[in-house]
């Protein structure tokens, strides 16, 4: 029960570090052992590679085994790595087939055959069809690992099908109905078994099913499975045969990867993959360099730009001041409607096909806004300065904003026509060009109202 | 099934378009005719206020409660307040408990005591019971209807008495165990129930609760629930009584808010609560305006920085070729470090005490970020221009992204501390201070590199 979470935690992580420095083996075992697996873990993403070496081998197994299911697949790679070959194996067995390929896929390949040819037979079937599927489709993602009834079969019946399917069932809660073909033609809830009269067929009391193909991008199923309210989606082939269920805390799971993504990306940084503090200094560099040089160069246009007005600036300099006001306005308007759409879209509220209705309502937006500040800008800088350069400012405002917006709610729509991540997209084209048009706007506003 | 979900939902779209601009009630009736809720829900949330009054109307009334139930509060009320007072006794009648507390804070007093008295005594008492939380406790996110076990009852007794309760208890499928005094004791799953000789006494089989205190912050308590993986989380009260349970699927709910909410924060604006399309262009005006204005005068001490050094850039207009890219370098540095640890703290993975840690880290990371660009920066600028600028260009991009990384690092974990969110507390910061301690820095190089 976690009612002050923080307090014994933080004793426990002192522990911990003290154990783990004066490489006390018996003093790690002693601040782990009264943890449960969801505390053992959140300690376990503080640690760096060698302490969780050290960590997790003092585990005990039973615990061993639930901690390394939930970790994150970069950090499970780091254990099965230190692992001998046989205990690498009993690992592995005793892993879900979906989780089991998100192993797969970062491992080396001679090591991914030793592991599957240690499997058995009925787990490397069901291993291999899964890994069979593209990456980011549902299919890899999905457990093949569920019980069906039939419309023929009765309540009674289906309940124990039920009850021999206990053990390996990745869900019991929602059951699908197949046909003689294993074409999926409709659900039912275990609620609505135990309420039927056991003999009641099936066939009338089952529910039209929701669905997913299994080659539908993993993304998009989880938020239909969240947008749903399901417990359980059945992923089907495109001869409508049933071959997985995706759960909802699978779902929910791949949605808070997602988001630790488009968070990373609207942050200009790539996905570290792992927890900020499991993760080397090295890493986290490489994760931000290549946005960082791309956001530099786009810049460098900003350099020609100003450059290019140079005359105008020798003979106003007071017109420098406001460089980086008049573009970080246009950078946050820009952004400001450019994160509105890019989560509008995620949620599936804004489809590529409105791309006509997004720019008539950024550019409504924009101009409000721009009227708002620039009727602002004009009056602070009319009676600070002079009244041409308030009117200077104020009109460039007025330019900023509406460009500004309308560009930002564009481009998330733009990337996802041309399939790029919106995000991601979005970012180093809102930065560079709204930056560089808005310093044009002003310069050509200045030159106009001041007549230079 | 959805196999090819945008054509059909374009069809779909274009019909109700086309009978809404008709006001052909038949013509919107037909188009709905054949969508499942989710599908309906869909085509709602793309519609303005009036429009949606005449689909709503236009749904069969099955379709109509279920809907309701799946809508954000904010389009609920808008519904709300078109119907009639019994219909709408009738429609917070049949809402969940939690719902309806929702749903209730939103709408006006007199309102809800008509709604409340309009009741049965059950749900008056449930509904009052999880309104009597605070605002962003779990306890109000909670259900407070709930199938509970004893240890003391065999798994056949408990299956008896899941089956009485099949058509209230929230879920069936995690039963929570308590003692004489109604507190929490453990858990069984349905599974586990289903597993065991119908004799076995539920103490021998029941598990270790996991569970939160109703105070508890929705978003963490949801966050716990998607951690461990469970299908329900018990809540308690400070005496350890069970009080309600809160599903996967809600906590899922609520993360997906947060998300939004957050996503929308840091990108300067305030969440707009409910769909883009069904929101007026005033009210996103609205969300956003305030965001722009405390940046616009946070970015006015930019203005007086430049000011301060007018006559070093008078000296040297170059100079202020430059200005947006090393800001905008600063500033994009400075979002880098703060989204990774915003996100890292939701996560878990961060703490406030980690502070020091993270300072470390962050000053290292923009050290080397600050390196690599340095390098580059002085190797291009003193091709295009002169040695000693790219000497100044250079030795500001190290300190400007050094200093970015760190406080961006930093003002996350400052904002948790004062209890602020941290993206919002964030982003003015960043912007205004990395801005302007960029400035200082720029200027204070090439006045000592170039003896100004």
């Amino acid at each position: 029960m976690i009612k002050s979470p923080s307090i014994s935690f933080d004793i426990t992580a002192d522990q911990l570090a003290h154990a783990l420095t004066a490489h006390d083996e018996q003093g790690i075992a002693a601040a782990l052992a009264p943890l449960d697996t969801t505390e053992v873990i959140e300690q376990f993403e503080r640690l760096n590679a060698a302490e969780r070496g050290l960590v997790y081998a003092a585990l005990r197994p039973e615990v061993a085994q639930h901690v390394f299911d939930r970790l994150d697949t970069s950090l499970q790679v780091e254990i099965v790595e230190q692992l001998s070959e046989a205990e690498a194996a009993t690992v592995f067995a005793l892993m879900r087939p979906d989780d089991r390929v998100a192993l797969a896929d970062e491992l080396p390949e001679s090591m991914v055959a030793a592991l599957m040819h240690g499997l058995d037979e009925r787990s490397r079937t069901l291993t291999t069809a899964v890994r069979s599927y593209p990456h980011r489709a549902v299919g890899r993602f999905m457990s093949p690992e569920f019980v069906t009834t039939d419309p023929t079969l009765s309540a009674g019946q289906t309940l124990e099908r039920v009850r021999a399917r206990l053990d390996d069932a990745e869900s019991i809660y929602t059951i699908p109905v197949t046909d003689a073909q294993a074409r999926l033609i409709g659900v039912i809830s275990l609620r609505d078994v135990l309420r039927a009269d056991p003999s009641t067929p099936i066939s009338s009391i089952m529910k039209k099913p929701l669905s997913v193909v299994a080659s539908m991008n993993v993304e998009d199923a989880a938020r239909y499975c969240a947008e749903t309210k399901v417990l359980v989606l059945p992923v089907i082939d495109e001869g409508d045969r049933l071959v997985g269920i995706l759960t909802v805390d699978d779902a929910l799971r791949i949605l808070e990867d997602a988001e630790s993504e488009d968070a990373a990306r609207s942050g200009g940084s790539e996905p570290l993959r792992r927890p900020y503090l499991a993760t080397p200094v090295r890493s986290i560099v490489k994760a931000r360099v290549v946005w960082l040089l791309v956001l530099a160069l786009g810049a460098t246009l900003t350099v020609k730009v100003i450059g290019a007005f140079e005359a105008t600036l020798e003979a106003q300099v007071v017109l420098s001041l406001f460089i980086p006001l008049l573009i970080g306005t246009g950078g946050n308007t820009g952004n400001q409607a450019a994160t509105t759409i890019t989560r509008a879209l995620a949620l599936g509220d804004v489809r590529p096909r409105d791309v006509f209705k997004v720019f008539t309502r950024e550019v409504r937006v924009g101009a409000l806004l721009g009227l708002l500040l620039g009727s602002l800008g004009f009056v602070i800088a009319a009676l600070a300065f002079t009244v041409p350069l308030g009117l200077v400012i104020g009109l460039t405002l007025l330019g900023v904003c509406t460009m500004a917006a309308s560009l930002g709610g564009l481009m998330p729509l733009l990337g996802k026509a041309v399939r790029a991540d919106p995000a991601v997209f979005s970012n180093p084209f809102i930065s560079t060009f709204v930056d560089a048009t808005g310093l044009i706007i002003y310069f050509l506003v200045a030159s106009t109202v001041l007549g230079l």
